[in-house]
């Protein structure tokens, strides 16, 4: 694209890089800003410029967050005794906007894969143990909140191992047809685990 | 989302503005970009800026461009007898890709569509018709490559009816099967159109 102009051009290889985003759109977003008010780039300029500033990994949690302890954990009113371990920051938000769980969280950072060199010293483990024994409040149960993918049951399998000692409670997420699903359609593991944990209605 | 960073925040606010990204995407692409290194981040946001700063329209043909007269304008070595009339900026760019055009561009800056208050004055029609009387090098074809949908067909008659008094070849972009299409999921107009406009091969 030689006659395309350079600032165009720029700005589309930045949304090109973007997870799942093609040149195609990323070339649409560029087209698209351009006829934005100049008020309004610059000021998606500085909410992106932002996120180079200001912010830090919670010394508790480890999730992403504005001050050094992030507000959950600063939070008095959150049940301490339960504490859910999930792989990455927006984990915690998928699970703090169904409102299902009211304990805190322990962000491991990623999740365990040999292969591409994710080891269990590159994830937040010893610091998660070593939190538990440290607590005043006694945790009673750990939640393992990971994908349902081979890296997340790998991880929840070393994790479950791991936490062994500390005699409490280990649970995962339950497995089963998502809501609005039509059996037809579900993959047969799916329908399995569907299956293995009915329950009563 | 109460405990979400403001930075975090503004950024995905920003990104669900982009055309066809919705908060889930956004949010994960703030989540992304804050992962990345600080300088690539602020590259990101100069980028973005940039898309304020020293864009123009073209007077010539209305794209986008650095310059006041653009690259394909001021190319001397592109058949000046042909103007293709395109309803945007990122329209020339597809075409460009292509390889298959070597004339010059009219882009009118949207299609009519009176129910959205598009009308014939909000375009530049009269500018293009202006364009073809004044030039020096004579125009003896414009090519209408418009969207081949409602506000595209309107579009491309209401132009064929003001370009019939400059007597000029006025063409359409053929329409037919698309590259990969197989006939069994076909729509019946494509297919009728196809059949239609059928080609000796």
């Amino acid at each position: 694209m030689p006659q395309l102009p350079d600032s165009i051009r720029n700005a589309a290889a930045a949304f090109d890089t973007l997870p799942g985003v093609g040149p195609r759109a990323a070339l649409r977003y560029a087209y698209w800003l351009v006829t934005q008010p100049k008020e309004a780039i610059g000021r998606f300029a500085r909410s992106v410029q932002g996120l180079a500033e200001g912010l830090t990994i919670c010394t508790e949690c480890g999730q992403w967050s504005d001050r050094s302890v992030c507000a959950i954990c600063t939070n008095t009113e959150r049940n301490t005794s339960v504490l859910c371990v999930v792989a990455t920051s927006p984990d915690v938000q998928s699970i703090e906007d169904t409102g299902a769980f009211k304990g805190r969280y322990h962000v491991l950072g990623g999740t365990l894969d040999p292969i591409e060199g994710r080891t269990p010293d590159t994830l937040s483990i010893q610091k998660l143990l070593k939190r538990i024994q440290a607590s005043s409040d006694r945790v009673t149960e750990v939640i393992l909140a990971l994908n349902t993918d081979v890296p997340g049951d790998v991880t929840a399998l070393y994790l479950k191992q791991q936490l062994e000692p500390l005699q409490l409670k280990v649970t995962r997420l339950a497995r089963g047809l998502p809501t609005g699903a039509a059996l037809e359609y579900a993959d047969s593991m799916t329908l399995a685990d569907a299956v293995k944990n009915r329950r009563e209605s």
